[in-house]
């Protein structure tokens, strides 16, 4: 290893598990990586048997996960401390954490060590949607423009719903914290020590989660506002600063117990955190008019335009917010609320095991099975905004199988998936190219087959299986720009990101059927997802079956 | 065992084997049963892997299944043949099969063993949903008093469809079959060794199956309505009689070599058949204003009504027909096209046991789940009466566990089965009693408490286990009359039925959120069901998770 080359860290937080990846600052060649397991809950996360919609994590493993990956790290790849430049962090969002007057969690208070409320609320709890609704109603009232960034409507997953419901069910958490951090505002100040007072906050999280972007001049709406929602809002709105930043911002240098924790200076750079889908589309090496595809659990479709360029407002995005994924550029991020979940969740209870599912569903032609399935399990997101939509299978008979089911659902995603790339060029948003990354992109070429043929365009697959990791290094990268790293994140981006491994074209014998169940999967969508429109449904399972016996 | 007692022998013919049950002719007490699993096929039955809308079976497996059980009852009891004082028979319907000028099935010849167009046409084949539609159209405009009685529609499951198909797509057997016979006529012309033309045709498949019930003076329609359809079909009906029997009717006595082979008198009498659902009406005791439901794989419902009373025409049943079920009475014949299929169906692919579901799906509460489904996995027999539809399930989340799904699956036959009585009753056919019966009812308690709660009715269960047989044996009674057996249907049923062995009764805090979810699984119905029907559906997801949020 040659003592010139410099390094930099990628920390990401993820539902499951934090991922720790060091790479080479120059030819973005992922050095060494460690993950750790959150211990708490299930899987990390933490859930209730008498509420389906609770999803908490308990802070404690945050600490621990940075502090087991990166000792891991260094042990692993041997480096010269003084090689490695700067630290980026990713984390889920909107995942906002209700901490105490020095930004400690209240979580880790002995008081408050078992109630969920005063844990992280995860991006997936969606305890929250009576309060979003009052949101929603009221910014329509007051605040009409605040709505017209983020699709239309204030989501129940949204950090301002999840502070108001804490606010109405448990009063002590709710006073007890100072202020709330997106957990992507935790991680940095966690690992610089600052006060909370000096914590910078940054742009993506506000700005897609927290209504705060070009609609209120780049910081949050106005506390006169909030006041007519709660008064809590109101309070917890006061605690926040007026200037947010983007991940070329440096968060913090390592504070004094880290430092000596990780055997790290003090002098190491912390840059200011995103959420993990806006690193991922970085670290998959996103341009204006390429669509970046995190493809994990859930899916964030990623986009960025010039901050030059005219916007209108694109009615069902979660948000348009300046500097939040590339600094100099609008960030536009849209997505499913479960993908990779409900694979998972479908191959828990087959009796198929899912790589057998997997390659059964290979054999299958599009429209074989005779089934349809809209992949609401967790909700919609985009376009709909909408969590209190469930899934739907559609076209079952007594000899629907289990890999038949499988790839209904990997469609269902897929026609989701085409719904919101029409919603971006309607919108005069161009697409030229996709990028997927994410496990399920890494790992299942079968889905991105069916993507391909769904979408009718090239679906490329970014060349680290790490991108949100990767795109926090790159954002290490830049932080550390004093000590040998990148001037700007895009000059990052083309050392660090390289081009895609592989590429899968449409099948043009599929496109014709795909494009027909897409106009069955659409008229589902809209009878099922838009309060206002009615059609007759009786020919959609005859249409089903007819294309299943064309198909034989 | 007292050496005055009279026996009689019902012979059930199902969809997987034969069952012979040995019955005391006054007391009703079952002696001895045999069963015998047919050979040919998967579970009997034989599948294409190029069509799943085929199913047939092997008319050897029939004579061998009346063999290997009757002899096999005749050593268990141990009576003397003489008591033994006739033989009543039960079989699936619509189950045509093509014979030979001497009534023997074409399957029988070594030619036509293996083509599955030359075996017996099995109820739930369905590949003849277009010569259905051909049928009902011709019906339409020059017969429709034809289809007032079966419906309005005429199904890809009866007779003259599948007639026709075989015509259409295997001329060879089409022209090899000088007649076809239902299941329920042949294995009483087996038994006898009735010549073809002296084969005594059963009103109960002839009306419920093949139009001819009352709209045709109680034969089959005429030859010139089918040969403006088909010339084959207008030849068939030329080989059918115009005079049709009830079970109250002998159809002949043991053929000298079927005498020889059981070790039973030639001078046994064997009963006319019906098909197993309207006997399993009489074994569970059917009367005037009680319906009667076999809930096995799939459901029947059976009513009767007095030749009196002047019925309207019901739209969507499979019937009115004059002594199909008791000789003095209408026969009303409706039905679930799968019901026990659609369970064991899933239990095929979850990973949970089918004993381990039932427990876990008896600890729900109604509305838990969220889920809410179509039970139309084999399409739809009352009161659509259209088999291209298939089963849904809506509500699904990441939560969603095997045995909500399982429950969700009982509900919507239960939901079905709601529509079937309000559909008799909106037409004056009163429901003052329900009897359930078959495998189901005898064994499942959690779906008996499920069907009371929802249709808001005491549910009684039928004393015999296999009122199907008892049934067969109750005409076999009345068969043997002139040997020590009962006058009339009536008479033997107050002998030989008993008394239910059981009541369930409606849980009354289930019963109003059974009827909220009862109004969604009827526009779900009529949605996708009805092919004028125009609704906005958008608040049916959220209605679920309402319901569900309240049931906790």
């Amino acid at each position: 290893m040659s003592t010139q080359a410099t390094y930099s860290l990628g920390l990401d937080y993820g539902t499951s598990s934090v991922r720790a990846l060091l790479v080479n600052t120059q030819s973005g060649e992922e050095i060494a990586a460690a993950s750790y397991d959150y211990p708490h809950g299930e899987a990390g996360v933490i859930t209730s048997p008498h509420n389906p919609n609770l999803a908490r994590q308990h802070p404690a493993d945050y600490a621990a996960g940075a502090k087991a990956t990166i000792k891991q790290i260094l042990k692993d790849s041997q480096i010269n401390p003084d090689q490695m430049i700067g630290i980026g962090v990713d984390a889920t969002g909107s995942t906002p954490i209700p901490v105490d007057e020095n930004g400690k969690p209240l979580a880790l208070h002995d008081h408050f060590k078992n109630n969920p409320n005063a844990h992280a609320w995860l991006w997936k709890d969606h305890t929250a949607h009576a309060e979003a609704a009052a949101i929603t109603a009221a910014a329509e009232e007051k605040r009409p423009h605040l709505l017209d960034k983020c699709g239309g409507t204030y989501s129940s997953e949204w950090f301002w719903s999840k502070i108001l419901h804490c606010a109405k069910i448990d009063p002590d958490v709710s006073k007890a914290a100072h202020t709330w951090l997106e957990q992507s505002d935790y991680i940095p100040a966690m690992l610089t020590g600052r006060g909370v007072a000096e914590i910078k906050r940054n742009i993506c999280a506000a700005g897609h989660k927290a209504m705060g972007g070009v609609a209120t001049n780049n910081t949050y709406p106005d506390a006169d506002f909030f006041s007519t929602v709660h008064p809590e809002l109101a309070r917890i709105r006061q605690s926040l600063p007026n200037q947010l930043h983007t991940i070329a911002d440096i968060a913090g240098t390592l504070s004094p117990p880290w430092s000596q924790l990780l055997g790290l200076p003090e002098s190491t750079p912390v840059a200011v955190g995103a959420i993990d889908a806006h690193l991922g589309a970085v670290g998959a090496g996103i341009q204006p008019n390429v669509l970046v595809k995190i493809i994990g659990t859930s899916t964030c479709d990623m986009m960025t335009a010039p901050l030059a360029q005219k916007l209108p407002d694109i009615p069902g995005l979660c948000g348009i917010v300046p500097g939040s994924i590339l600094p100099d550029a609008y960030g536009l991020e849209a997505g499913q609320s479960a993908v990779g979940d409900i694979f998972n969740w479908f191959s828990t209870f087959s009796k198929i095991p899912h790589d057998q599912l997997t390659r059964d569903a290979e054999k299958l032609r599009p429209a074989q099975s005779g089934l349809l399935a809209l992949d609401w399990h967790n909700g919609n997101r985009t376009v709909l905004v909408d969590q209190r939509l469930t899934g739907l299978v559609l076209g079952l008979t007594l000899h629907s199988t289990p890999a038949e089911i499988y790839r209904a659902l990997i469609e269902a995603t897929a026609f989701g998936a085409k719904i919101i790339i029409q919603r971006f060029e309607d919108y005069g948003v161009k697409v030229t190219r996709v990028i997927n990354a994410g496990g399920i992109a890494a790992k299942n070429p079968l889905i991105m087959q069916i993507y391909a043929d769904i979408l009718n365009r090239p679906i490329e697959i970014a060349r680290s299986t790490q991108t949100c990791a990767l795109g926090a290094a790159i954002a290490g990268a830049v932080a550390g720009k004093a000590r040998g790293g990148h001037p700007t994140i895009n000059a990052a981006i083309q050392s660090m990101t390289g081009n895609p491994i592989k590429t899968f074209h449409p099948n043009p014998k599929h496109v014709p059927t795909y494009d027909h169940l897409h106009t069955l999967y659409t008229r589902l969508h809209n009878s099922f997802g838009l309060p206002t429109h009615t059609e007759n449904l009786a020919d959609i399972m005859k249409q089903l079956l007819t294309l299943r016996d064309q198909s034989r």
